[in-house]
């Protein structure tokens, strides 16, 4: 573990070159007589565009976005979070693979900020984790292969991967991995994925946010209070 | 139907900015302990990139080349050739509607080769698409609404649409399509998918062919003689 | 066509052997400490099984009906209507060939309801739908192959397939296509489709609903008026 | 850990009622002027019905077999095993959560072979189990939630899930999982699916099979003997 760094670090590294004027064409294409071609060539007035892409995004009519497709890198995120994040079933992924690559000295690792917040318990954290490490050292040593020496490793240990997803699911995965009662890990990931990508593209600002800030209520089992849930919703409307 | 020109016409509208770099950074993540950060960075052999994909390619690792996404505007393709392109189902797709877009005078339509190579045929072809046109212009004026006046019009009708897939899949398209025993008109298509892409990524040449190129026999049920069958290779090799 | 029927006909073929017993093992094993298999034996109490799905489905834990799925053999249906249905990338589609399936004598067709309910319009739908089915006779006398013949075909030529899908994508296919905005023959097919399965599954009523019912109220750009719309919801709610 | 099992556990808990017929109406609607609910009305000799999905599979038509899901209930399979099976992305999971689920006690484990056939390391394994055992529980008892606790858990802790997947898929991951070069545990936990599958299906049999079975030579990198690779292949046919 890196002690300046105990989050996911995430960096975009792949973004399509005319992001804009590709889902503009995409929309315009439905709904005219035009070729798909002209409408591109002809595409130079961003604010008419990005009305455009507004009102179909609005409209449910979420396929337009599926044509963009951004990649990240992504490293120090914990083995749990990444078992998690592999059964999004819509995104690419290749992950750093703990059969092929014996970890040489003490494994890098993610603390939980339940137990980083309280210095008792992350002493006692961090020197189980040295423990692990030890103990995946003497299987190696014994001539166990990684792959099987790895199954003394924890779920704190450190992963990385490259991941691709496109618009329509990066969206889908803000709505959903934003929401405050998501697991922190998964949820910092997100964000810095979006922060990273609304850096560049600030126009998807207004997308890439929680589920309750894109349908205006909360329709979670359990809320957190930051917006009104859906049954107050209708018991304030009478309904 | 433009006289000049009865084929689909194919232009690349987008592809991500660094292609060779994120598809070398996926591949080596998987299998390093630098970070994927690390790995991009320092990602500047591009000839060393070329080979560590080709080995990767070559070993099945396919995942791999999914963080590339490629669009495609495409117009001039009969409605019977996307009903069939439509059902590659890892591909996304904005297709011009006939429900919302009304055809003015006469609809483009596209000729079979069959058809237009007998000029008498052809002459038959062309009238009747012109009797169609005047059906459905008479049922449109009737009151009837686009989406049911559409009714008459055929297979041979010209339409458009934004195709977007990652290069793990077109390299599955291109297998299967550029095939001599596909459809004329998809296998034009995809082969203009293929050439347009080539031209700015000189490198995916090798990947862009038929299955039979890719594996050095045909599978095929009814072969064309171009490569030895697997049968043949057996008996060959005395198995 | 046949006079009787102008409409999709579907036949429920394959269903699970258990599949609220299955449904209910997917809940319960994320959540319990018990095996799936002491689960799956010990699941007897009908009623209990219906809770647990109905709070699991309400808590949006989609993917636990992925586990079912069924299949449904459809004919009568029109070629404008498939290339709309194969759009759904989550299904399993075996379709009827125009390419290898030559058509003798007239071809079966659909007639939308704005025609068929003008006696004038119809007789002449009926009749070019039959000049049609002579210019096709042409062509293929002609020595063209049927794959090209069928350029003439128009999108009233009826079809047929065989159609599966999981339990969580049927939800989301009535959520979209029992709305009254859908077109009306996909909107029928998929009423159909509901219908012959809740003959048998009665249980399933709740869920296969327009989506106005499932989530209480109406988010579509041109509302119906069957429900109160989304921003009516929050006019009234005062907020 | 069970002693007396160290290994995956499977049973087949849903399969469609008309496997067979299902497939072969599928086949033959594709193919057939009639139509798919008298196809399957009137399907009812197997012989036939195997031959034709013979023939069908083998000339790569492969869609016609997405229409049969099966569903799998699994335990005692590693959570290093379950990171791996879950990158099977067109497969339906519901999987035990760590995060819901506190263990009680020690929880179960998987012991690697390598390390289970040396009597020294398989002591010094179970000890550590029993190690992290007690640091999980430490954790719990300090108040730190069992999603953050469960950080210390291993690899080898033992998971359950239901696993569903259509035929296609299943022969796909039994082409690529019994292939000798497989990690021992997903290998066993394929073939165990395949056999009490198998046992129902007995028809399936030449089906699910190593994917060098069912090619008839082997293309892996580094192959393991059993059949010719394809570069032998090649060198004996003199091409």
């Amino acid at each position: 573990m890196n002690e300046k760094n105990n989050k996911p670090v995430v960096k975009l590294i792949s973004k399509p070159e005319n992001m804009l004027k590709t889902i503009y064409t995409a929309c315009r294409t439905c709904y005219s007589a035009d070729s798909p071609i002209n409408i591109y060539e002809n595409a130079t007035d961003e604010e008419k565009m990005l009305n455009l892409i507004k009102n179909v995004v609005a409209s449910g009519h979420h396929s337009t976005i599926e044509h963009i497709q951004v990649s990240f890198a992504i490293s120090n995120v914990s083995r749990a979070c990444t078992h998690q994040l592999v059964r999004h079933r819509l995104m690419s992924f290749s992950q750093k693979s703990q059969r092929y690559v014996k970890e040489k000295g003490q494994f890098d690792f993610i603390i939980p900020p339940t137990i980083e917040k309280n210095p008792e318990l992350k002493t006692k954290f961090i020197d189980f984790m040295s423990e692990i490490s030890n103990k995946y050292q003497e299987f190696i040593e014994a001539g166990i292969p990684a792959e099987d020496a790895r199954f003394v490793l924890p779920n704190a240990a450190a992963s990385s991967l490259v991941a691709s997803l496109n618009l329509r699911e990066l969206i889908h995965l803000a709505n959903l991995r934003l929401c405050t009662r998501t697991q922190y890990e998964i949820r910092y990931m997100v964000k810095e994925m979006c922060r990273v990508l609304i850096e560049q593209e600030p126009w998807l600002k207004d997308y890439l946010v929680p589920k309750c800030d894109a349908i205006g209520f909360c329709d979670e089992h359990k809320p957190c209070g930051r917006k009104i849930t859906k049954s107050e919703l209708f018991e304030k409307a009478g309904i």
